[in-house]
């Protein structure tokens, strides 16, 4: 038998494409390294992306003339010799237009800095505008986030209710009224702005990813509402499946015997978790029997998800929603269910949490969408 | 509020790896379309790749001087003028050496050609061997088929019992007395090929949607055998999860009232579903008793795999195991309780089958581990 050749002669720089496509990759690397793991120094970039120090210097350049990355000085506490200068991503470089269209009743909004600091919120009652005037509303309230921007605007990101397809078209969000209505293009067209839109579960998930504590890259939010819903981030990917539909999880049937939904069928996970039928469950309890009806539903959200903990090998599953009904009995319940159906290899590594950023992980997750599409970060 | 510039300056050609690095990445795209899309002309892949006619056409030349891709002639029945000459993927430019470990008892082994196509089998008996002992069978077999081969070997495909991690290692495969061994490492040393190693059904998750007709790129193998496990093929690519665990849904527990597991728990999923079980369950039964036992496996497997078809909007679950067991009333039953349990929107879209690939799933796949990551096709 014969070898194959190694893969190829050298390549003479021709396609500027070519250049251009690598160009846009190793700048992203370079943001990324620095987002992630903070300032360094020109080696240590080298070091870090594989890439020679004359690219890395040619790059950072241009990022600095872009405002995007800052000179930060010398290496505090460095060594003899010549210290090394560090460059950090720059924290005041640009904000990012957040919406959560999510609330019930609310959209809300906020300027958010690539730390993911809100740094400015405002929000608008919906008021039953439906269709065409919801999209105008949200539009109005992005605009005015823009206005009030004191820094340049990367662009706008929008956390959506309903299944919302990767060109930014929500296909189903009956409460708003929205089918098949292409959120994303009508506010590009009239901001002239890049948007990014993706459905609040899935945005609340990135924002853990990158802002919370469930940094692992293989993790679930299970948002906790009116209605119930999951994001996915797997191998540090959002999730999206076959018909742009993942974590849609509201409405599968995990009880044959449970409470009738109002989609028609029985036991959907809504029937066992939604807020409204939480609290319709354990108000006016007293304590102990309030906290038995809480780790009784804990037990059996655990029965329900330890297949897809399981099949995923998910590290974080965090919990979104009214600390008062998640935390506590409730959390404790589902972990303990969680370890008992899966094998110790599986559920020792799992970490169960109720989410950090609270009710801001759809705004800072909106940020990320941007952050991710314009820069390559996340 | 200003715009944050356009993303950059023109950038001089000057890193050599930035060059290597687009040359790789676009030779990899070239390969891909005229794998999953058949013969095409340069013109044709300049627009299907985004590249430029000359980029294509040096890139194309390199291939074909490499062996990879050939020259067909004319595109036939063309239209008026000079004819396109296509270039398609070359099926006999190489073999890859392909073995499936997870077979009870015996290593087994195959040629396979690019095209998925097996052109020879071998295989051999464990006879108990175990460690170091059963590495060395195994090595043994790769040697062998590497010396039948014909054509170039692209490289050695392994799919191996247990939790395998990136770096090919198996963590833990109790049957072959493997804990931590360096499989990847030991067959590369020895044989000087590049060596890829996955877990089995992750193997079979490959084989499927690139082989078979499960190429959604939303898919789930579920391997029945002696064991239970599944393999994940997420948005085109395999999943690996936190602690490269992903798809060990074997001893999951989903029937707290179930059987008891040789793991020491309760109802774990092997314990419904694994073949051993199966066959006591059913056998000496009349048809009809049989159907129906084989009817409630299904329902039971369809309410377990309920939240993971929805969570992650799965387009395709296979079964992959004995057709006498798997075809018929328990297909029938499983896809039925997954359509009664996920939202029409997931639930229409979802196909349930059985596996086309037969045993054979195992070695096709081994063929995928490495054509993706020798050639970036898939
Ligand atoms: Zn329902
Ligand atoms: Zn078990």
């Amino acid at each position: 038998m014969t070898q194959l050749s190694a893969p190829g002669r050298p390549l003479r720089p021709r396609g500027k494409l070519l250049q251009e496509d690598a160009r846009r990759h190793h700048r992203a690397l370079l943001l990324q390294s620095l987002f992630r793991d903070g300032p360094a120094s020109r080696a240590d970039l080298a070091r870090a992306t594989g890439l020679t120090r004359v690219t890395v210097s040619d790059l950072v350049g241009g990022l600095v003339e872009e405002g995007l990355v800052e000179e930060l000085g010398a290496r505090p506490g460095g060594r003899v010799g010549k210290p090394a200068t560090l460059v950090g991503f720059a924290p005041d470089a640009a904000d990012v237009v957040c919406l959560d269209l999510s609330a019930d009743g609310r959209v809300c909004g906020a300027l958010v800095a690539p730390t993911g600091r809100v740094r400015l919120r405002r929000s608008a009652a919906v008021k039953g505008r439906r269709g065409d005037d919801a999209v105008a509303l949200v539009l109005r309230l992005a605009r005015d986030l823009v206005a009030l921007a004191e820094r340049p605007v990367l662009g706008v990101g929008v956390g959506s209710p309903g299944v919302v397809d990767p060109g930014g078209t929500v296909l189903d969000a009956p409460n708003l009224g929205w089918h098949g209505t292409p959120l994303s293009r009508a506010l590009h067209e009239r901001l002239g702005l890049p948007v990014h839109v993706a459905n609040d579960a899935n945005t609340a998930a990135l924002g853990e990813h990158t802002f919370g504590r469930a940094d692992s890259g293989h993790l679930m939010v299970l948002r906790v509402g009116t209605g119930v819903g999951a994001g996915l981030v797997l191998g540090g990917a959002l999730l999206h499946g076959h018909g742009s539909a993942a974590g849609e999880v509201g409405h599968v049937v995990v009880d044959e015997d449970g409470e009738e939904c109002a989609c028609g069928r029985t036991g959907c996970l809504e029937t066992l978790l939604a807020v409204p039928r939480l609290r319709a469950r354990v108000d006016g309890l007293d304590p102990a029997a309030r906290a038995d009806a809480l780790a009784g539903t804990g037990r059996r959200l655990g029965a329900a998800l330890a297949p897809v903990v399981g099949a995923l090998n998910l590290r974080h599953l965090v919990l979104s929603g009214p600390p008062d009904l998640l935390d506590g009995p409730l959390a404790g319940a589902t972990a303990d269910a969680l370890r008992r159906r899966l094998m110790p290899v599986v559920g020792d590594d799992l970490v169960l949490r109720t989410s950090d950023l609270g009710e801001d992980v759809v705004l800072v997750g909106a940020a990320v969408l941007v952050l991710n599409a314009e820069l390559g970060v996340s």
